[in-house]
């Protein structure tokens, strides 16, 4: 009996991907299971040279920037170094998926040799590698978003942050890791397989940004591209201990991309926003605003004129509210003592917080609502392209792709106007009763701490904030401790989502230790300036105490 | 046999509005079908003392807005000047649908009580007299948008724009008339019968917002807020020779509204923009900046963060792009001689203009897609309403207003796709080819004159700027002159609109002598400051011009 099609497609994929990594970059050995930490194989590979380990391990993005910028580093020696890493990187954790380091390296020797001749960068981010979520285009390799039918299609045209970015210098080498379907908060799937956390390999890398988590989390990458329209970039940066932000969507949407996603459904049901993963904040707020700065509404139909609003922000107590639930799912103790200790943190340094225990019961309907916009289609879309190869539904999908009835106009309308309704209530929780109004909301990205593969438990704390379309950022806090193992669970709400978190979710929170927290800071629309700032002010706070318990985990 | 539910309907509706207009109001005799012009009726009716004709008649909005925070006129005097004017206006041309004299008188009042005592306005608009089109809501009154079945059904809440102007000091006194439907450039339906063009009763006012540009155009409002889905604003002031503004939809849109509109169907197909219809330019820029200033995006669902730019515009050489046809419709020989005129004048002031007599193919698509993102829905919900106390449709809506299937989730993905497509090739027509680009498009408003009722052909012209969410506005050029009407047809481009352009509406071209001839302004999304700047200069260079002809028009 002849094997599928698809078997013969992925063998040849992961044989391309294979050949793309030069054989002196290939580890001699893999480290065995028991090895769930692997952020040190790396620097120890002997692979890459000590200027490459300093290069790759010491700074941030924009650093780095300045650090070529100021000719310290070459284009093409930082090209090479992450180059490296990322072969690594790969070997360990499965968190790229088309590579493409020659060309890289061809372009970053063009830039090196554009700074020499003119003296000046072609932008901020003059010869920083930036890595790139599968499902963006980049011509001449595929966008296969997990999708075994959608390999061999190689991109013809750019994805337009892929062109804004490449203006501002910076040097594209690989594509990463995302799950069958891009819509789960793992990252798996038949082509090439599952990505590993890399601060511990038993716990998820997160999804669907999360061959980005991974390769950045072990440095294989400073700064990254992801799309989130539930908690893509938010999940896999709390999962790997990183910065990151879903802007709002209609400023920060790259609409040529990956044919997974449907033609003209964007702006129906919930909508993608593109947006960084990066080892520092302000290498995400760099980010913003060189994509901002590229004027994406003049050619891309559905980003809005927004130009980058360069505000001074003098130090002034600010007002945080923090949401402790969303009513659904009671938040696992590590969640709710990491909540709590900001607010005393923030309230030492000045700020002031109020703390909401007990929100307003319509917050309880955010997340399934939010589920409904996002299923609207009916995945007749998805299950067609997994259907066209025959290849096999990866566990987590399997029971969630269903081919069901697309709603109707009329559903969607009342969808939509169920949507206003909330947008309307929700909009009031930004009045504080002074009249100040509050800078910024904080709750979690979920409501347990980084679970094992395939066990994240609804998107909830996420996807409201697509439904709302407010910019939100995920930043590590600390990392949870065996104090915050032994405390006590919180009120039960009754649903499903609750049930599932303080039994299966909670059982095994062994393997959560060490593992990271992150705290989600939420803006107002269109307001990503303000909530870069926010977020700077909370990271600052947050810092002074996560210093011993996150050092382990920063390289 | 009973008479039909709406036939008492209607009788009460009709009787309660007669019963808002008092008995010394009332014009002793009205005149006869003959006297087409009747502008000049409200003076001479002995309705208005002498005072009353000169506040209604020398002064813009911001003019009068002037005057009364000098305290030159009182607010209450204000009113009632303009309330009896309306009240004049409605006799002649049925232009008001809901009345609240009353009201208004008494928060004039109070506004000159704020004056006295504060010394300072409310805002912009202290004491301005602003008319609403019906289907905004006004707490205590019906927004029947022209529909039986909505009648005596009173808002229970203002439209938030309602709020930002009454904040402002705005006071609204009446309600206006539109079609039964919404959707037609004309505006006459059961309950109040047609509005009339105060310049000449043989031509239409237009329509959706046809009741504002009567009473506008007869001077009994000064400015007024209109609501435009396919050229509802741009059309009424073009035929009653006023300044009309389309902003971008999801910067200017109100959506506390009538019940005519579908819950949750905003954003899906066309979506409607609120903005100004006005007597002067400079009004409906003030307006707009006010509405701004309100900062509705922090209650709206649909209004985007976007704070008024107070831009600095030097005098330069400006560059603007003349497009001739939408190559669906060839524009009749007075159309084409404004713009011809139009291009002539700028270019002896020193600016740029490229005439595109011949533009890209994908132009013809304009028209025919935005012509079904506007009828997605099938007319359901309009049918229903309709159908529910057995009014007859009007002879517009008869023949168009059926019952169809509506869209599919995978047509409007469909047709978004197609939108895309369009709005991405339409991006480029702001590229000039020396790389300056353009700053604004002019075009015509519609491919003929001001038509007799229900004659109006194809809303391609404005319905396109809709469709690619652009804000444009309507300039009175000049009137039709001898020589337009003797002048020669342009090329065929045989599509049936183009026919009945060049057939019906040409045969009957002697009614159009005198009437208003305006141009469509367009500016880039989100951009309506430098849409107004772009207007302000062809409004200068064409007045000019314009003196003579629309002189006897302008009051």
């Amino acid at each position: 009996m002849a094997s599928p099609a698809y078997i013969d497609i992925v063998k040849r994929k992961q044989a391309e991907q294979q050949s793309r990594i030069p054989q002196e970059w290939r580890l001699k050995s893999l480290p065995d299971d028991s090895v769930t930490d692997v952020r040190h194989i790396p620097r120890e590979s002997g692979i890459l040279s000590a200027r490459e380990v300093e290069i790759t391990e010491t700074f941030d993005a924009v650093e780095l920037a300045d650090r070529i910028r100021r000719r310290i580093y070459s284009c093409h020696e930082v090209t090479l170094a992450f180059c490296k890493r990322a072969a690594i990187a790969q070997q360990l954790l499965n968190c790229l998926t088309e590579i493409f380091f020659d060309k890289a390296l061809e372009r970053a020797k063009q830039l090196d040799k554009h700074l020499e001749e003119h003296g000046l960068p072609l932008g901020p981010f003059h010869g920083v590698p930036i890595s790139l979520k599968d499902n963006f285009n980049y011509p001449g390799y595929d966008s296969s978003s997990g999708v075994v039918a959608l390999c061999f299609r190689p991109a013809k045209e750019k994805s337009s942050i892929v062109t804004v970015l490449e203006d501002a210098g910076a040097v594209f080498y690989c594509k990463t890791n995302i799950p069958q379907t891009m819509m789960s908060l793992d990252s798996v799937n038949l082509i090439w397989g599952r990505a590993l956390n890399p601060l511990n390999r038993k716990l998820t890398a997160g999804g669907s940004s999360g061959g980005e988590g991974a390769l950045i989390g072990i440095r294989g990458s400073l700064i990254g591209i992801g799309s989130d329209v539930g908690g893509s970039i938010r999940v896999p940066a709390m999962c790997n201990g990183l910065y990151g932000v879903k802007p709002s969507a209609h400023r920060y949407v790259s609409q040529v991309g990956s044919e997974f996603i449907i033609p003209g459904s964007f702006g129906v049901g919930l909508s993608f926003s593109t947006g960084p993963i990066a080892t520092s904040l302000r290498s995400c707020e760099l980010l913003l605003k060189v994509v901002s700065d590229g004027k994406l509404w003049e050619s891309e139909p559905h980003v809005l004129f927004s130009p980058w609003r360069t505000l001074e922000f003098k130090p002034r107590p600010m007002k945080f509210l923090v949401l402790m639930t969303d009513l659904v799912t009671t938040p696992l103790p590590p969640v709710q003592r990491v909540l709590k200790e900001t607010t005393a943190q923030l309230q030492s340094r000045g700020h002031k917080v109020v703390v909401l225990d007990d929100p307003p019961k319509f917050v309880k309907q955010l997340h399934g609502l939010s589920n409904k916009l996002m299923s609207i289609e009916g995945g007749t879309w998805a299950s067609d392209l997994v259907d066209k190869t025959g290849e096999p539904k990866v566990p987590w999908v399997a029971p969630r792709l269903k081919r069901r009835d697309p709603a109707t106009l009329k559903q969607l309308f009342e969808l939509n106007s169920k949507n206003e309704e909330l947008i309307t209530q929700s909009l009031k929780l930004w009045k504080s009763s002074d009249g100040q109004g509050f800078d910024a909301i904080i709750c979690p990205v979920a409501p347990h701490p980084t679970p094992q593969p395939d066990a994240w438990n609804g998107a909830g704390y996420t996807s409201m904030f697509n439904m709302l379309d407010w910019p939100s950022g995920a930043i590590p806090a600390r990392n949870v401790t065996r104090e915050d193992l032994e405390a006590t669970l919180g009120a039960e709400t009754g649903t499903s989502w609750d049930k599932i978190n303080r039994t299966k979710l909670w059982e095994k929170r062994e393997d959560y230790l060490g593992s990271p927290l992150s705290l989600q800071i939420v803006g107002k629309k269109f307001q990503e300036e303000e909530l870069l700032h926010a977020m700077h002010v909370v990271d600052e706070v947050v810092s002074g105490t996560r210093g011993a318990a996150v050092r382990d985990h920063k390289l």
